[in-house]
């Protein structure tokens, strides 16, 4: 089901530290201790404190954009500070570490080879892990900076499981002519990102977003709408998102992370009066 | 004009995410994916949205401290995220890359070889673009692995042209006695950072600045002031810098980017009463 | 008394700048202009302006997490921007720089090997320093290139010196059943930490601490407390933390950095009454 992970030297980190002190400098640290050639690169440190649905969906949204044996970290509460359960999966070639609490979770259910890491089996990789509460530097790092050298491989860290913790939200429901599914992310200019994949949006022929109060239609492209007017769209990560032109989207329905959205079939009579209706574009 | 764009392997990414999400690490995969060996650098991160000067500043200032051959990707809207139109400049032989949305109005400015990029050259760096609304990971960042590397030269990707977008603030004006010009940016520390260039000041004698309704003096340094004063400098940019010693200079005039600045002779009845009117340094 | 230092070809990079704008951008280009091959790593640029206590306490907390060798650059106000005074000290195998503003004073202290640089020794590095107001980028930057590619060694910089600013907070005071302290920074999640080193803790049998008003139980991890109940703990820097269990901390209490905290052995009668006297784990 899955490539084999075959390591090229690429680390990415997530944390929901906000890049704030030397958290992240020092998992960087230990990693390149390990391993001085390490290539790292942060994939995101604002995911909200809590919540791991935010860092889960970029990690299985954006991991794909790097190169084929990349190991990626990702630490966040809740959990991350208590005994780990710590997991790697494998799915397309890329190998996916981080605590078993919901954050690898739409990884594992894509299809990923999960292997639940057992601490004995850590001297294969030099590592006495002691405990504490920062496993982002003294366990993940080590582990990763092992993976990303080749040193071991993740089938050497444990045994294979799939009873793993699920994310904490739920996927999106698909009935007939409604998807309705959770907003998971906010960009820097007031976008909000569902987890409603375009695809779920097939079946719908004439779809309008329900999100704060408001009917919003779908456009091709942001500039499809006028400043002020709200559009949905399937965006570059190919997720619905709600957006409002030149404006914030947030701000002006009132809506944020972890908010329902509810895209329903335009009904038959209105749709005759409208010419928002357009085709929904996966970019 | 230029010094030819001989290519050294790093790449200098700005965009107005605020780095929030993934939206940075993905530019950064796609250009490791393509190009391993790049070395990665954040230019900046926190441009103002929906107004390019700020970005198109930082780049003009900053860019001749990196060595010759670095690429620098810059994406910012307005435009970033429409129908592409994409230049290529090459500046003393470093290669800028961005919309024509001005962004790149200072670097061409200053004489650049320009380019205005062909969609339909991409397949010479193996990039089938596919349109979307997030260029600077699906069309910026290919091309900016590909310059990087060395497998194309700006000239390969285009058509030269002079006819590109103005900068979003104009040039300061200079009349006798009198410069204006525009705050661009405010840094950590409250400070007021113009487009005045300090060898534009040359001709006034006895300059001082008038902003948020106060008359403030040249210093050469920060610490020339007591708390409290403000002061202007050219700063370790090369412009007209507004600060205030041991506070925010942004906060206490009232005033921010987009400010209009004017520096003025002293009048001479009141130069005879003052210890402020010291000569200009530049750093 | 300390490690040789032989460069490995890391640098890390502290400011107080917030990373906004292109200050940091510009000392990392400075670095790659003169060694190309450097691995440059953020260590923390949020530290509070004009307090150098917390760009400090990150150095000599964070820096063992990286490969002996490293070189840690470290420019923040005050004195920064004047006239320079600038050190080098050698440590653990570690070479650190920055200016004699007191934000070195906790690696000296440790009994670091100690050098004033002479700036009329810079030309052994190929340097002109001119002066102006950014010697993060003018000055240190070089230096840390030339020290990082093996170009010089520390003690090629300039006379051994212990006579150095001191740190901008006092060591925490440990007397009979009490030790003082200080908050020094606080982290995304709230949690307030602090100066006081977890072996200052020994000589108190049943610690508690004193912050904000309330008396605040030891645990062993976050986990230990329920929802809303403050803790303090040993953190992973090894110092003294106080948290609030799925809250914040410094909210709570009011208090932030620079805040006074007191540890004081638990009354003996209120111990017979309490459960939250629990030994001082040392992660």
């Amino acid at each position: 089901m899955d490539k084999q992970f075959s390591a090229c030297g690429v680390i990415t980190v997530t944390t929901d530290t906000a890049n704030k002190g030397s958290f992240v400098a020092t998992i960087k640290g230990v990693i390149l201790t390990r391993f001085i050639e390490a290539k790292i690169v942060d994939l995101t440190h604002d995911a909200v404190v809590q919540w791991p649905a935010e860092a889960g969906f970029w990690l299985s949204r954006a991991y794909c954009y790097f190169p084929a044996g990349t190991v990626h970290l990702c630490v966040v509460d809740p959990g991350a500070r208590l005994e780990p359960h710590a997991l790697v999966a494998v799915f397309d070639g890329h190998a996916f570490l981080g605590p078993d609490n919901g954050v690898l979770a739409p990884i594992v259910a894509s299809g990923a080879s999960t292997y639940r890491i057992d601490l004995n089996l850590l001297d294969r990789i030099g590592l006495k892990f002691t405990g504490g509460t920062f496993h982002g530097r003294d366990l993940y790092a080590p582990i990763a900076a092992a993976l990303a050298c080749g040193a071991c491989k993740p089938q050497d860290l444990g045994a294979p499981t799939s009873d793993v913790t699920p994310s904490w939200v739920d996927d999106p429901v698909v009935s007939a002519g409604e998807v309705q599914g959770t907003v998971i992310t906010v960009d820097n200019f007031g976008n909000l990102i569902t987890n409603i994949d375009g695809t779920l949006l097939a079946g719908l022929t004439q779809p309008v977003v329900h999100a704060g109060g408001h009917e919003i239609p779908f456009k091709t492209t942001y500039s499809d709408a006028s400043p002020g007017e709200y559009l949905a769209l399937v965006n570059s990560f190919g997720v619905l998102e709600v957006a409002r032109s030149e404006m914030s989207a947030d701000q002006g329905l009132g809506i944020g992370r972890g908010s329902p959205i509810t895209v329903r079939n335009l009904k038959s009579a209105s749709s005759r009066n409208t010419t928002s209706n357009s085709v929904v574009n996966q970019p």
